[in-house]
């Protein structure tokens, strides 16, 4: 007999019928008489409650079901006398696929910290709330493409293993094949990388943008999502050295379109978990309110997460420049009282977190977009605003969470770009693949870049960058 | 006025109206009365065709309409008077955005061979070929998505830097960021790799099957679909240093499972490729038939491209062992009459590309399934059959390319899974993580691999690996 899944049963309106489930025990509770088992295959949040007779399933079989163990269950699908579900199953028979030795299984039903749950990463997605953060990230993901996919983007699939090291945007992973301890020299005395497997020296890809830019000039509009690489010493709950990132890039797309695309993403986005995760997300958000209770104030979150998601979808995105939202932090109360951690200084220097913060909760309780920013703060491809002072790039700021996207429209004009990239260092000689698509049929565009575990932060509500991706790579850790 | 994008105009239905095109120009010819430009945007393999009076546009601006340049074209969409297209723009106004100097630019319109292309890899996606290559790169990627997301599958994202040295699919590329030329040593001589950015040695994943599997045992259907590595020092048109995997990865699922789900999956993609991608696939089909016919008859393909993907949606795929396909190639004519390249020597051998393709193209007539293979040719991971001779493996052979999907269903058994890792010298402590999912709850899995780039060579017909990805790696080559 065909299993079924538990999201199916969860939902089926047609009760006292034979069925078939297999899934992992998440709790046994009873007595001699009665077994309440609830089970969960993954396919959701909500486990489905097996009740179980000891007479008819066995008493030694049911000692064998214990938490963590995979069970096979034959039977019917009930009405469920308990409060809390609809439905659940008579059982059968009952067969044990394997057992979970209670004295040695770590995922005991108890509360677990998360600190304790990153050190068995391996087992963690059996938790409800891990579960429930990986559905979310299938859904986003699939949102992603989605959104793409029906206008008409195509999705670009850059290179990883990277010779080129112009872009400024970190710290870089060596990839070599060399002998470590014995490396083969130049005459001078540096290693031979013409001797390594790629000819050259190869790193991993900090960003895929100068790459995404290519597809662009060439096929309109193209997106790209993949792993990226950060090299940087930073030990914090909002950095990774292996995170995904999203890059759409767009040719004959001004600012304008840029942050329409963006803002219409975005909400998208968050629509889309709205629509598909509401069970996951209402676990999610109960779990932050329950660990909110027992913080400061301050550190509490701004809003829920359902409020967070319906902020950004319901209010049209305020729009406003750099300068401009510099002169409103200049002139806001925490700066005047000395509330901010880093004082706003004035014009040229760069927000921090608190800043986006109290723009976006502030000051317009609506996500705002910032544009022209000034140049020395920004790479050398965003394109020289007519001020010479500020370029056409844009930032959008979401509540609890500051900056979630960064982007800009390119510098399409040859000669501005490379006086730019002269300024700032940068050999031409290395970028000249990058250049002539300025040479031959430039245009102009635009781009800009999401980092997924941003993204998940947000719409989980985790606040540690290590609990929203499966494997977590940081300084010091790369297990499994 | 917003301009719309070429596939769009080209399945207008109202004519004479005004529009505004932006895009690539592709070549343009005429004389002194009238000029045709084909503009292309990417977002079609056609090219609209704009009509341009010297005398409105000026003579002196048609001089910079050459292929390569962007421009802007204002005009009114109207039904074509020349043959092979239904609609065409007479040009009211044209705006030269970015010129492309004929004396420099590469892509002038003559044919260029794939070798010249694969240079320039930066301004290939601006060609018909490489265009309608990535257009169908981008619709079989996303089919992928579709295809798992319909079905309830989570999108799972393994780790691609990784401690794990132990799945032993191939060579490995080295991630590290210390000191090339004086790396720290331990007493012994070694590289302290302690000392490294992650505290211990770090590799590039070379296949995700075994995270994948942590999460088949949790949230119950996963896939994965990212980029391999594998530093083989391979310089063939079918291998590439960077790929793209998929890898389903199922809790519950047993071999006749994971079979029913792979040919449902490349009957999907295929049935994908015919409704999404008919322009792209007639052109390039027309493009191997012309190949072909420079080619002796034994190098042309057995198919077309449509046939060949119709041959896959429409028959059902054949399943038979190892066992019985090697009888069946041991008494087959090219092997009694030595046509194969490696004759076939009797059980227990690996099956090459010609063997692999004789039973598609020539036995069966039909896309095969080979289960059940030796042990002692299979990994270590792969369940083993009750005859302690084979595992329960399965490969999907196609026409004009044999082997595109790997797979079986898993070791389940802590036991079995054990003693055959002593076997092949796996030492258990790497893999305790791993073992875990044995100890706890385990269950029937399987799961399988699909190289997206195997499938997309066979989808668009191209003969080397490198004209399918964009910015291929290869031994010696990391350009861009």
């Amino acid at each position: 007999m065909q299993r079924t899944k538990i999201s199916k049963l969860l939902e089926a309106t047609e009760l006292d019928v034979d069925i078939h489930v297999k899934g992992w025990v998440r709790t046994k509770r009873g007595n001699k008489h009665v077994a309440f088992i609830a089970l969960n295959d993954g396919s959701s949040i909500h486990s489905i409650q097996i009740v179980a007779d000891p007479n008819t399933i066995g008493e030694d079989l049911l000692k064998g079901v214990s938490t963590g163990a995979s069970i096979s269950v034959f039977g019917k699908l009930v009405a469920s006398q308990g409060s809390g579900q609809k439905v659940e199953i008579t059982a059968e028979r009952i067969e044990v696929i394997g057992v979970a030795d209670p004295e040695k299984y770590p995922l005991q039903p108890k509360k677990h910290s998360l600190e304790f749950l990153r050190e068995i990463a391996h087992l963690r997605p059996r938790t409800n709330t891990f579960g429930a953060i990986f559905r979310i990230r299938h859904a986003m993901s699939y949102a992603v493409h989605k959104f793409f996919n029906d206008k008409g983007f195509y999705y670009w699939h850059n290179p990883f293993v990277t010779g080129s090291d112009a872009e400024g945007a970190g710290e870089m992973f060596r990839v070599t094949t060399l002998d470590p301890t014995n490396p083969p020299l130049t005459e001078d005395g540096k290693v031979d990388y013409s001797q390594d497997f790629f000819g050259k020296e190869t790193n991993l890809t900090v960003s895929g943008q100068l790459e995404g830019e290519l597809g662009a000039l060439a096929l309109g509009e193209i997106y790209t999502f993949g792993p990226t690489f950060r090299a940087e010493n930073s030990n914090t709950t909002r950095h990774l050295s292996e995170f995904w990132m999203i890059e759409p890039e767009m040719a004959f797309y001004d600012l304008t379109d840029n942050m329409d695309l963006a803002e219409e993403f975005l909400q998208f986005l968050c629509q889309y978990a709205l629509d598909h995760c509401a069970d996951d997300l209402a676990f999610l958000e109960k779990r932050l309110i329950d660990e909110d209770k027992v913080k400061p104030q301050a550190e509490r979150s701004p809003m829920t997460l359902t409020d967070k998601l319906k902020f950004v979808v319901e209010n049209p995105f305020e729009r406003l420049t750099y300068t401009e939202a510099i002169q409103i932090l200049s002139n806001s109360k925490p700066n005047k009282k000395g509330k901010f951690q880093f004082p706003v200084e004035g014009w040229g220097t760069d927000l921090q977190s608190e800043h986006e913060r109290y723009l976006v909760e502030k000051h317009f309780k609506k996500p705002v977009i910032l544009t022209d920013y000034p140049k020395d703060i920004k790479a050398f491809y965003m394109r020289m605003n007519e001020d010479g002072n500020t370029v056409g790039a844009m930032d959008i700021l979401f509540p609890g969470i500051g900056e979630i996207v960064g982007g800009s429209q390119r510098e399409e004009r040859l000669e501005v770009l490379t006086s730019r990239m002269a300024e700032m260092g940068i050999p031409e000689e290395d970028m000249d693949w990058y250049l002539d698509t300025r040479r031959f049929g430039t245009a102009p565009h635009s781009g800009f870049g999401l980092g997924f575990e941003r993204l998940m932060i947000f719409v989980t509500g985790l606040s540690n960058i290590r609990d929203v991706i499966p494997f977590p790579r940081t300084p010091g850790s790369a297990a499994f």
